[in-house]
């Protein structure tokens, strides 16, 4: 059986591994509040019933990493899912229509060699763990998801992590970007 | 409304706006029989009833090629759908595990500086239009389907492009290919 990477980040007012704190509009429209929310593997047509809203995203080979990079990354991996990592954040972002308009090449130039996007998040592995999730090519309000979970201990890291890359040259070409912080819901139930 | 940039390719034996004159498998496990082809705009979950195969895929960013790569594309640029362009090909692809464990510089170096895949087919712009699909991420057999469409004229410059293709080193990473034939089949009633 053939799995599609798609999932689904359905934000609802019922139920969800994770509850979420808070949802603040950095760039562009807000998304509407909400309780928690629901991640599951998901085709692109399927909505969770009930949702307030709901963001699809596949799983992907990397984009922009080189040979050096990318065997740092498998080194520092960091799983997702760790009993300690009890807060997340879920930050969607859109990129503009001149980003999209760049070649390869111009876009790896201000992703890593001037925004140090890799690099920035190798320092912050494997106490912040991040995975992203693409969505411009499957009719979605956002190009990216990326979820990040951390334990309480690195509360401080994550807020540099996110303030370092709001200040690069590739945040220039975001045009819109919510970010929404979470806490598992069910971790005394485990 | 957000639109997807999903495509179905539906092979069927009722009508389509392409009649498919031969269906020959390249690399591994053949593709039924089917008279027709139906192309549309659709979301993952639709699948084109009566069909004897559904192959979806999405249009995308470039993703190797660089400015003055993309440049020498535009000019190039040939459209789809001209009334000469009397014959297509689409060309599902799957590359193996090893191509997708590499990281981005590795792929572009075997996908342009060693096998010369833009340099090929910018030799045969714009005679023979093309479009690429993505599929490797949303549930598919293939990574990718090209979509070609030529005049009868250039028949034997289309043979020494998917030859010359063929020859790559780029090629020994794939591990199913599909060549499906076809002849535009409502061509004299538009």
């Amino acid at each position: 059986v053939l799995q599609s990477n798609i999932f689904e980040f359905a934000g609802n007012n019922n139920s969800g591994n994770w509850e979420i704190s808070t949802i603040q509009p950095i760039i562009g429209d807000p998304l509407p509040a909400a309780s928690f929310l629901k991640i599951q593997q998901a085709g692109i047509a399927n909505v969770e019933k009930d949702s307030v809203w709901s963001l699809k995203g596949f799983t992907s080979n990397l984009r922009y990493a080189e040979k050096a990079e990318k065997e740092k990354l498998q080194v520092l991996h960091a799983e997702l899912g760790k009993t300690t990592a009890t807060l997340a954040a879920l930050i969607p972002i859109r990129k503009n229509d001149a980003w999209w308009a760049l070649a390869q090449d111009e876009r790896r130039k201000i992703f890593e060699s001037t925004s140090k996007h890799t690099e920035t998040g190798l320092k912050y592995l494997p106490a912040i763990a991040r995975k992203l999730y693409h969505c411009r090519d499957i009719g979605q309000p956002f190009d990216f998801l990326t979820w990040f979970e951390y334990a309480p201990a690195y509360v401080n890291q994550f807020e540099e992590l996110v303030f370092t890359l709001r200040q690069t040259e590739e945040w220039k070409y975001i045009d819109r970007e919510i970010d929404i912080r979470l806490k598992r819901s069910n971790f005394f139930l485990i």
